[in-house]
């Protein structure tokens, strides 16, 4: 069991600990072996939990890791969540002169940074949603047929939620429904973009540096080696003699796909049957949990994505919740999954 | 006479309240009316000064206005300048969702504003140096053939120009040698672009928010006010339908052409002869002097620019100086100046 540190997840791993206890208190012992690896630096980036993990791996060996950091798709619509988009995350940072200068004195006979970042930029992604560099979408496959009959399952509401972000409708790749546009199709934002005055008024300098820091989410059967390559060389090809660049690479973790067959996702179901009262709709989350892919990939222990919160529980932002109802459903369904997960798996 | 407030504009401004000095001392008189125009708020914009002069238009009406803010064009080589690029200072500033958004949750369905300027800058202005917003060169003149012949004088050296600033040479429009890049062509530069996350390492943040301001260097020819239209017309058009977009105008002024035969142009030419024992050469500046316009244009009084400092004098920034021979010598140019153009303007 692997919950992380914000209120929600606290909440979710309290779940986990009373099932265990009710177990206890009513048979007099746990049907399986459980081990909890609880975590307090995921939001600094988790800095030594790959490391911890490595250094006590055999005592870590589990045969299903349960991470409950996911959560329902709406009220009264629990969820097992079977995907999750992998990261690329990058940062470009161009040089021109080796100091800031006086646009008037210099302007028209000195590279200006902020341009060349802002080709790449405008290259890098049309206004359309499609991402222009060259290799970027091999391997990326369309949603199969049940998947597609399980996310048509849901009530999606796009004009409700244009309208709350103050949009007049949803954005991207019109070919795309919305829900393949969140779950199924990589994408690239540039989450940060800068160089130069950026206070109040106006300052005439030409920057001697300027940069941009772009995430790229990406889905099953991309490389996140190979994009991030790809990334690097499309903006190296283009950065004008008279600017050099630096690239850096953050983050390069790999989308997750939980095969819907799996024991413990079976067992899953049916614990979320008996704890909600309701089938858990199968879906995809848009964002990346990296120590997932750690987990399945390098730990080689099936995940299981277990999470019992809302949507609107404000994660990290004023007024995070986690409602009483289904902190006592989460019990029930953590303790049922500990009794049909312990027989399925013998 | 008018001073600005720098060590170097006050050194200046001192030349000539020396030389009116010594015209006391030696003679008993000064051969003209003086008046002196001494401002202290220069670096944060002028906001005073328009209204200050208007409000004392009448004791501030002149024949000439002597300002000293330009340089030589290097040691031992004393100028005059006769033309100063304008200015058409904006900002437009992007707005996509009403709040910051988590890149995995909302990557592929949501506008990035960063996206959006980055598209807009991108188009603006190609990596040639070339402006493409439609209108932008009309009026703008390529150099007489007098200009040709002085700027050819001039000692340029962009290869050591270009070392000094750590480049491989100088950039921009390949077809114009690199003097009439800087004075007799416009330019436009980003002086400022940002959007989302800035700092430290990496954050998946869709922005709210992005902007760029952009100055513009305007010729004689060109006019601020169309082309700050032009400008805003360009960006407007180029907002897609899911951002809003705010264009802020911050300042508008032109090119200044001082004609080269005016009395005061041709008393100031004796004057550096007898000054600095040579003649000034003929420059002209790339930067913009906005109350020269307001002088020319508003106040309807012949300005000069009147300058004994040195390119590298530093202004503004740590180690600023102005030589005690300039100092000299300027004390007496002026001082031969108020012999020549008063007996020049009778």
């Amino acid at each position: 069991m692997y919950a992380r540190g914000a209120t929600d997840d606290k909440g979710q791993l309290l779940t986990h600990l009373l099932a265990a206890e009710a177990w206890m208190k009513t048979i007099g012992d746990i049907p399986l072996n459980l081990i909890y690896l609880i975590e307090g630096e995921e939001e600094i980036g988790s800095p030594h939990l790959e490391e911890f993990i490595l250094e006590h791996r055999e005592k870590l060996q589990a045969d299903v890791v349960v991470i409950s950091d996911t959560s329902q798709f709406g009220p009264e619509m629990p969820a097992l969540c079977y995907a999750l988009r992998g990261l690329t995350y990058m940062e470009f940072i161009v040089t021109g002169a080796n100091q800031d200068l006086h646009s008037g004195m210099f302007g028209g006979i000195v590279p200006n940074p902020n341009q060349v970042v802002a080709a790449i930029v405008a290259e890098m992604k049309g206004l359309d949603g499609r991402i222009r560099i060259p290799g970027f979408y091999d391997g990326v496959k369309p949603p199969e047929g049940w998947e597609v009959a399980e996310y048509e399952k849901l009530p999606w509401n796009d004009s409700d939620l244009a309208a709350q972000l103050g949009l007049p409708g949803l954005s991207g790749e019109k070919e795309y429904p919305a829900p393949v546009r969140r779950w199924y199709r990589p994408t690239l934002d540039v989450n940060g973009m800068y160089g130069g005055y950026a206070g109040k008024g106006a300052k005439t300098v030409i920057p001697s540096i300027a940069g941009a820091k772009v995430s790229m989410r990406l889905v099953s059967g991309q490389n996140p080696e190979r994009v991030a390559e790809l990334f690097e060389a499309f903006v190296r090809e283009r950065v004008p003699d008279d600017c050099k660049v630096e690239v850096i690479r953050y983050q390069n973790s790999p989308a997750i796909i939980i095969p819907v067959d799996h024991p413990a996702m079976q067992a899953a179901k049916v614990a979320f049957r008996n704890g909600f009262g309701k089938e858990p709709l199968l879906i995809r989350e848009g964002a990346s949990i990296p120590i997932v892919a750690f987990f399945v990939d390098t730990m080689k222990m099936p995940s299981i994505l277990f999470g019992f919160g809302l949507p609107d529980d404000n994660p990290h932002a004023p007024n995070e919740k986690f409602t009483l109802a289904d902190f006592h459903r989460g019990i029930a369904t953590s303790a049922h999954f500990m009794d049909v997960y312990s027989e399925a798996a013998g």
